[in-house]
């Protein structure tokens, strides 16, 4: 019978066979150690016969071996035991060598991303960029988990959708059958729909752009949280429902995962409760006062502003998340509810110096809202509005939301430099393979 | 505070808020009764005085109100409890007539889902049509569950690839940054690169094809269930761990949302451990001896054939689903391993009278694989496999798998006749809205 790597210290004093990859061959003191990796992990097979060592010979790493052997306990083996004087099998032979390192410290500097990406499917084997992806799905299904259990229902919307409802240049167009369709830049109008059915929703989903720049940001393929919800009280409401959210996700996160976020020496979590809250003006304020730097014509925050807000949070409250409040309403959407006071009812969520979601309250009075939809030059006769606007018209709640990149949650989570390191195959405007 | 319907229970003989739809009002012996929705269900409110009744005039099926009264036990009403002598507040009113009748029995019968979609966000309004999606809801996290804790790690891989790797004319191209680019019609070489990563990987993710026809069965974007994984033993291996997965998958299912099922008058479910096993030939013979129609022709299973087996092994073995094996090589992929006989170890996963899922073990020979792409016309060359290949030539172990339409699984649970009708927003040859 198999035994996977991690159930090794149950098998303590027994003879087991282990099914896996050469991950390493070296040898030491006159010893012949390997490591066996399988979906559990690795182990320490360590051969004394030379017999055995030969049926090895011109195998490369990557060889596929059947190891059966003792099982002994050993504290400093990674998964607390090690396989002695096992008997050889090779079931796959690689007789040649891979194209990249594979058994070493995370290999992704962005000196060398055109490398990782060429080799993706072998560079990934190494077992820190593994975990990197194996966190990226525990933070998928913890997502899950806390939207079910706050009564959020998953949906799944379509991405070939009619039309250009939510504007921007940066869409990929298609041919549908004669007629023209666009990919899904966000499931906004749909996700807003379903709050008249559901009332509280959630889609993890792709998302596209046809972004024009091969930055550190950028990707054309994201994958996308998104999430609405009805019946909210007011802005602050909205606010409070996601910064549970995004706590509760976290803190679970770095309980459970503790020793992989450290394998990976991803940042501490630094966290309140309740986010800081400040207006746009206070943040632009506070960091002329600071810095000296004029930023009072800027509209939007700065990337500069960015980082120090969340800088200052984290060291004045004790919080590297922070919502910025009251934008503007010229950088806000026709969707966005508005306050008296030239402001929208929309707000930025902050993490670690980066904007992760834009957090509005929507408007959700049907007149109101096709009045600032024509203000905004969009035409709520448009086919692409037509099923949008009968939602609002046969009673949508006052709601919110936000949606934000899970590409990019992750990168921000462990600290890497770009978020394609945190994507297994990513997108932009150099790379469609592999 | 608000309290959701489906808590009522809690708050017997106490003052509560219920927040929520207009959903259904009438008059009963002099006696005005509403119906309340919200996310936890409906609520039935006893309305006695007519001043508050006076507040409903011209409040239409959506409105949205606040129903502050005293909770009462009643076992007839829905959530065991109802509202008496409310005091009512119009939160949102709505003076237009729904366009589709909202509180009444499943609605999608095949000859009106025009209308159906046409109308979609209100009629999804109906709470057996959202029942619909909540059994959906769960069977992807059920799926998930099982996956996790099988060992098999989530992946997202990319929709947008180069070229055409797995051809067939059913493809949707676009323009990508002058290149051309087309949409996934299933993770395929992908998953089977994962497998020398992660050993067992799964994703639920969008797969599109381009199909001209608008049947009931074919829609252009589907939501596809892809499980891949290595170390099978051999064909029967990969059988085996499918029919653990389904079966696992539906008996929880039935278990936990047995009440929803039968609101929508789903199938019972009738399945063993192991599913019956039928080589195509046998299945010929069986079918031709019981009904006297000639298949000897057929390379593949006609769809009354399909049907005929799954009632076929219901009856004798009581087992609703079924493995069609040894699937002529002509039917088969490169990608799948054949055996010495002309047959290749591919099976088709039958389940209630359809074919749900393709279920071969991978030919995982580098040499072996690469000389099955020359016999069938693909260039091992093309960009498009080159990366594959690159996981085979490092070390893939013997692996298999299966990708299933979760749209189509979902319809084949409840008895849908429709596979439209298990997709919130469905896209075919003729609809690209809402």
């Amino acid at each position: 019978m198999r035994v996977i790597t991690n159930e090794l210290k149950e098998h303590v004093d027994k003879k087991v066979s282990l099914h896996g990859w050469l991950h390493k061959k070296r040898k030491l003191g006159g010893l012949n150690f390997l490591l066996i990796r399988d979906r559990g992990g690795v182990a320490q097979v360590l051969v004394k016969s030379e017999q055995e060592m030969e049926k090895l010979r011109g195998m490369q790493i990557g060889s596929i071996l059947k190891v059966e052997g003792l099982c002994e306990a050993d504290e400093r083996a990674p998964n607390g035991a090690e396989i002695h004087n096992p008997t050889l099998e090779v079931m796959v032979a690689v007789e040649d060598e891979p194209p990249i390192e594979i058994d070493k410290p995370l290999s992704h500097k962005p000196d060398n991303l055109d490398t990782l990406f060429e080799y993706r499917a072998i560079g990934l084997r190494n077992t820190l960029e593994q975990t990197v992806f194996k966190i990226r799905a525990d933070v998928l299904q913890l997502i899950r988990e806390w939207c079910r259990s706050n009564g959020f229902t998953e949906i799944q919307t379509p991405k070939l959708i009619a039309g250009d409802a939510e504007g921007g240049a940066t869409v990929f167009k298609l041919d549908y059958f004669g007629k023209e369709a666009t990919l899904a830049q966000s499931p906004q109008l749909y996700k807003q729909m379903m709050v008249g059915v559901f009332e509280r929703v959630f889609e993890i989903g792709s998302a596209y752009r046809a972004e024009p720049s091969a930055t550190s940001r950028h990707m054309s393929e994201l994958m996308m949280l998104d999430m609405e919800w009805g019946f909210v009280k007011d802005h602050d409401d909205v606010f409070k429902l996601t910064e549970k959210f995004v706590g509760d996700v976290l803190r679970k996160l770095y309980s459970e995962n503790a020793d992989q976020l450290k394998s990976l020496r991803a940042p501490e979590l630094v966290l309140t409760d309740s986010f800081p809250r400040f207006t746009m003006q206070e943040i632009h304020e506070l960091y002329q006062k600071e810095t000296g730097i004029d930023v009072s014509k800027e509209v939007d925050l700065t990337p500069a502003e960015e980082r120090w807000i969340c800088e200052y949070a984290k060291k004045q409250h004790g919080c590297e998340a922070v919502f910025a409040t009251n934008l503007p309403v010229s950088k806000s959407k026709f969707y966005h509810m508005r306050n008296d006071d030239g402001t929208a009812r929309s707000g930025d969520l902050l993490f670690r110096g980066v904007e992760i979601a834009t957090v509005p309250q929507r408007e959700h009075r049907y007149d109101v809202l096709v009045g600032q939809m024509k203000e905004s030059g969009v035409d709520p006769e448009d086919p692409g509005f037509k099923y949008y606007l009968q939602a609002f018209k046969y009673g949508l709640p006052p709601h919110g939301g936000f949606g934000f990149g899970i590409d990019r949650f992750v990168q921000l989570i462990l600290g890497l430099e770009n978020v394609k390191e945190a994507t297994l195959f990513p997108r932009d405007i150099n790379r469609l393979t592999p």
